[in-house]
């Protein structure tokens, strides 16, 4: 998804901006965009949050607890604001973390002292573990309510139930008692909308009845989910994985994982698949699963205080997502760990695993597909492949590669085009046009009638004999019963799949087509479903073309010795779920946590070898395109402050190089650590738009001694004004340990050696730019000071660098917006 | 294992010699070990390198290709050297990754160049990827080996094959037309020793005939083993995990992966495993793949040159070691990331899930196990669990704590008094007094003789009607055909199985003993395979117990409603399972490695929530007695230098709390960048052992500008006095960027800026040493500059924060021996 203010024109003012070429500044960014519409966005004003923000308890504490004249401990009692984040800001993890152990320090010190305080303990170390247990539940239930949802809107563009309009087609004949095997899915108390209104199924007319309801069901479906997007959570559009990532790497956009963004989310979610879009629920459901874990990470003190141990939960949560996505609670906790997580300790690991369990647990015992299954697509093979198969296996990642590049490259073109011409002005319209078009196009084709995940789930099928579908309208060989040979064995295609085959090859163009458009739009959308099928169908086609060339021609040299006539020696649906693995490779970049989500599907380690195969073809032909992935290239489009981790930094430029102030530029503004008052503080603080400043033994010296945050030492100013006696603009700030000699006549100092962070980060100017950013990403820094020979030459912040790396990639360094 | 210089004596003076305070020396711990009677382990003088040595490559360079009085470039041409580790040293994480990706850069530059360099640069992309496939092929190979000549020999202790004494058993029945299924492991071919040599199968006579061959084979069998590893390679005992992480978390202990190490570990591995210890192949395997992965490094001068690439080869490496012992690729992964890496990028993920899926495919392709299984065990469990099984899963997890703790706190002791007393001196007499006490006490019960991996696949599986096995000695209900009932249902204990019950007891207890006696011993020994039979044993005991229970008590409460005569409720075999994954879980601390390894053995998810269920129990009981694995425990005992990366440091000291100089000892010995003349260098490098100085700018300022390390001074001074016309005593060291103007008359001046590190890590002297811990893992740093207020303080060595994570635990400083 996008930012979502672009339709407002604000993404054009904070552009420029941003353009002003400061080192660090805090332009609160999003104060500009357009949000004042909903209440999950609140006015960006200092020191008040919305409920979701990370110092709800600390406005609750009030002002009202800090003595007046009594200096105030740190770590007792913190002044309310000092230690929090400004929204649109980056958090530093290494205080973050610290913070926590020093809480789990006093706790356990505590614990010795009285059986409350034991109990206090141990509850504290077993509170993540049921935080866990409660994602995974409250995961687990939305997730089967949307399937449920979203099976009955989907069929519901096509009918309704005589017996009840609330239950789908598959469920409205389950009490029939004239479903036979063949047509289990025709039973008289379903009426498609033309029995309904004009009480016939035959003809055009009847046809043209059915196509109108589908279209205009659609359109309804659309329009509710763009509206209610807009109306309440503009942060509830698009697949959210970006902003997840970005979220995860210490980035705080507030109200993203708010109440509202997942009350709106759902609802829409189920109204957008149902919608007949061509897009999927997988990857928004990870940005449910996030909100509810940070919803839920409010019941504990523990995480809802700390910015650092709620991403750890965040991370848990990613992982729940993709479990009850496709009931593969391995993979999941796996796609957390290589494509969504920024810090993930082992021990989030093992809990992930438990909640992804929990979830998939949970999922199933409610039940939404009606056939107790774990998974999302369950296959089952039987036929072992061959060695030879390797190569289309290649050569379906070599397609998936392509897609995926080419995907990427019109999707985030599009994009630019939506956000710098008028069309993002109009995304109401653009949906319902995109709808409009989707559905007259799809009804034609049941490949594209039906939702994505049905189609997939057809295609990875294998023919079985009584296979009444059209993809397995094979010649039935006259004698089977008689002959013994394998009921499943190769035969030669009949009519019936040669129609399916068209009816393929048009909806993979159709599918390749809308799906760059759709992705993108102001709905919540997912990739996962979409790119399958792209590969699904490609995968089909090449499978069936393998069979019958293996059929027709068993003594080719690459079929003899393992394809006699009459075995059953290709899996057509083997190709579809090795194509769908390809494309989905090449559009996420995926590698394990890919291949073993597949895994879980079928439950066959054999089947890894040509998966993996796939894959990675997949991810190398993609690669020699671009070395983004979608959720990559989106999180450049927007300018969020992501540094990857994944790729190494190549360039050879020193921390010199990349510092501010750069040569020529007026030197960094420090503070000295006994040399000002308040009044010189409070002018260079206003003067300047620096998020912090290093303090300093003595200008002359520049012996670095520590860095004061802007917002700390805005907030201790000024409460030190107001609450403690004598502070005046002449009066000293002090930041040294003992209180320095002055006459007796002057104002009493202000001693803020207290908000001080007395370990700052440095590197030497002649560092390495390639250590330090493994530092800035291992450590998760915010900024970092660089010295030469001892004394204080300047500072890098993560925008610098990735300013820095955007230049290199000859990018414009100003697309990288906030801080 | 121990270190294998135990039984010298080296021991004991390796620890004097460690006593002295001093910070980050270097002593070259290893020198004084009695490793002087192989070749694997060459006499560590300076500059000298065995063929598995990092340097290998530099020392074919020679010296004579260094110029005369040329001064050298750093990154063109170092001196031999210069750059290289020591034996029993920590390695610069940072510097090794700077070190590669200058290479890289200088590759992918001179790509642009010529085609020739293009090819060379994608063959070097590529190298990762082939050396992951010889990896593969080549460790699968070997487990293929392994695992045949150790079944072989496993029967060979009791008869031998009429058709060819190398057929094992199963193989020589398989050709007999007699073998019906009930008999399918007896035949006229298979000769016990009984028959062969006194012709007859039946009486006291055979049998204590037959247990004599035993106890000679199983004594030939662990001399021979234990007389190797001390002759050849010291380094091929025990399981070899606690020394891979330590090589992995950066240590250098050359000879330990080598080639003589390989081939005696494979060797001897079958020796033992055949011997009928209590011992497992499954850890040793590790090592086994670890050693192939060093050796195949050699074939690439990327992984050969770089000791941080290597270590992500040997992590790899580590995952295909658990693939082929377990036949779970996945779990091996996750093993590796969980168990024994300390840096596992995503890179690496992917790479390691590739190698050991080549791995686990080249062993299926030997078909060792003569069934075309992939997994060790293979388990087909078909009645689901029911919640209130969950109780006695739990059960087992608090049985495996215990036991876990218990075996963790036995063995350390036992291996404790090995090393103290004079026990150590005996390692071969050891080993056949433990051999023959194993054999003595093993052949008479059938649970006992039988080998671990055979008993414990038996003790999963589930009791069909027509098994054979004692353990499946179930009344047999009159009239199963008839009444149609589940042929898995429940049924009454028989005869057999009581005493198979009591055997399993007699089993349990005498397992429970030997092993922790066993692991620690001179042969190569895994703790996998008898921690899993301890906890199958429980398991099914219990499971037995629980059906029996069910059986007669349909109507209580907890048993009602899930549990109705005639069905198949409880699964012994399950119960088994979960015992095993909590008994190696209690002795590990495995936890998503070990529950993913199950998974893929039975390959169906419902089995997860109970087994995670027990793993998770299992950990927490026995972290309740001591946080610490049996891995991390080896290596406490033995000193290595690992700093734990699971554990968070909780203390709240400060970085001046831990830094050498203490208040009161002489001032940190630094170098001053122009201000030293080679004689007094010379003089300060003889007079300390430190391992590196920092360089200042002058003695009074103690601005720090770099660090120099030890071994580069002393190469490059030595050099520059053979080499460099006109360097003497009195020439002036210089590390400054520009040459300081000197009087004419003065010898010409030693520039020695290309050995200084310009990027020393800092820290201020009030950063709390829960960053400073934190940073050091991270980064792997081997030592950090503190400064205050910009000035030289002191330093703070890997080894310092060990000796004060020791000190805080009340654990003796000096028990850590290495640098």
């Amino acid at each position: 998804m996008e930012n979502p203010g672009y339709g407002s024109g604000g993404y054009e003012g904070l552009h420029h901006q941003g353009d002003d070429d400061d080192d660090e500044m805090v332009d609160i960014a999003g104060a500009t965009l357009d949000f004042s519409s909903t209440d999950d966005v609140p006015p960006l004003s200092s020191g008040e949050y919305d409920e979701h923000s990370s110092s709800s308890s600390s406005r609750a504490a009030g002002m009202n607890g800090i003595g007046h004249t009594k200096l105030v401990d740190p770590l007792e009692d913190p002044l309310p604001g000092v230690g929090t984040y400004e929204d649109f800001n980056t958090i530093d993890w290494v205080r973050e973390k610290s913070k926590d152990r020093d809480r789990h320090r006093e706790i356990t010190n505590k614990s010795r002292e009285s059986t409350v305080a034991l109990l206090h303990s141990v509850s504290d170390a077993f509170s993540g573990w049921l935080l866990m247990l409660l994602v995974g539940l409250m995961a687990g239930a939305l997730a089967g309510g949307i399937d449920i949802a979203a099976h009955w809107m989907t069929d519901l563009k096509e009918g309704v139930c005589l017996n009840g309009f609330w239950f789908n087609h598959e469920h409205c004949c389950w009490t029939s008692n004239e479903t036979t095997f063949k047509e289990r899915d025709r039973c008289p108390q379903w009426k498609s909308w033309a029995e309904l209104i004009a009480g016939t199924s035959e003809g055009p007319f009847a046809y043209i009845l059915n196509y109108l309801m589908y279209i205009i069901w659609a359109l309804l479906f659309s329009f509710l989910a763009v509206t209610l997007v807009r109306a309440f959570a503009p942060y509830a559009c698009g697949s959210g994985i970006p902003e997840i990532k970005t979220i995860l790497s210490g980035f705080i956009i507030r109200g993203y994982l708010g109440k509202w963004t997942l009350i709106i989310k759902t609802i829409t979610l189920v109204l957008a698949v149902s919608s007949g879009l061509s897009l999927g629920k997988e990857g928004p459901l990870v940005h449910v699963a996030c909100c509810c874990a940070n919803i839920l990470c409010h019941l504990f003190t523990k995480y809802r205080k700390n910015e650092a141990k709620r991403r750890e939960v965040l991370s848990a949560a990613a992982a729940v997502g993709v479990s009850v996505a496709f009931g593969a609670p391995i993979g999941g906790v796996l796609f957390s760990l290589e494509e969504v997580s920024y810090y993930f300790p082992l021990k989030t690991l093992w809990r992930s695993f438990f909640a992804a369990l929990v979830a998939a647990f949970t999922l199933r015992s409610i039940n939404p597909f009606g056939n107790s299954r774990l998974v999302l697509f369950y296959v089952e093979f039987h036929a072992p492949w061959h060695l030879v198969e390797l190569a289309p296996f290649i050569l379906l990642g070599i397609f998936g590669g392509l897609w995926g590049a080419l995907f990427i490259k019109a999707n985030i073109a599009w994009c630019r085009l939506r956000k710098t011409t008028r069309l993002g002005h109009y995304p109401v319209i653009e949906v319902l046009v995109v709808t409009a078009a989707t559905a007259l196009m799809a009804f034609p084709n049941s490949y594209t009638r039906m939702s994505g995940a049905e189609l997939i789930s057809e295609l990875f099928n294998d023919c079985s004999l009584l296979d009444s579908s059209q993809l397995c309208g094979y010649k039935q060989p006259a004698n089977t019963s008689d002959t013994g040979l394998d009921s499943l064995a190769d035969r030669p295609a009949g009519e019936g799949l040669y129609t399916a085959l068209w009816q393929l090859a048009l909806a993979l163009i159709f599918k390749i087509l809308i799906t760059v458009i759709t992705f993108g739009m102001k709905v919540p959308s997912g990739l996962f479903i979409p790119s399958m099928a792209v590969g699904a169908i490609a995968g089909r086609l090449l499978g069936v073309g393998m069979e019958q060339l293996a059929y027709y021609n068993h003594d080719w040299l690459i079929f003899r010795g393992w394809c006699s006539p009459g075995a059953d020696c290709i899996t057509p649906g083997l190709y579809a779920m090795v194509g769908a693995a390809a494309c989905l490779g090449g559009v996420t970049r995926m590698t394990v946590s890919l291949v073993v989500i597949m895994f879980e599907l079928t439950g066959g380690l054999e089947y890894i070898v040509p998966l993996m195969a796939a894959t990675m073809t997949s991810k190398w032909v993609a690669d020699a395109f671009g070395r983004e992935g979608i959720y990559e290239a989106h999180i450049r489009l927007n300018g969020y402050p992501f540094l990857e981790a994944k790729e190494e930094f190549q360039h050879s430029s020193l921390a010199v190089d990349v510092m501010r102030p750069r040569r020529g530029d007026p030197a960094l503004a420090v503070l000295t650590q006994d040399g000002m008052t308040v009044g010189e503080v409070e002018t260079l603080v206003e003067s300047t738009h620096f998020s912090g400043f290093p303090v300093v033994v003595s200008p002359e010296s520049q012996r670095l001694v520590g860095f004061v945050l802007r917002r700390d030492l805005l907030i201790s100013i000024d409460n030190a004004r107001k609450r403690q006696d004598g502070i005046v603009s002449a009066s000293k700030v002090v930041f040294t340990e003992h209180t320095p000699a002055q006459p007796p006549e002057a104002p009493p100092q202000l001693r803020l050696r207290n908000i001080m962070d007395l370990s700052p980060f440095t590197v030497t100017d002649h560092t390495p730019m390639d250590i330090t950013v493994d530092i800035f990403r291992k450590l998760g820094l915010r900024q970092c000071l660089v010295t030469h020979n001892g004394r204080l030459l300047g500072i890098i912040t993560k925008k610098d660098i990735l300013k820095h790396m955007a230049q290199i990639a000859n990018r414009d360094p100003d697309s990288i917006l906030f801080n």
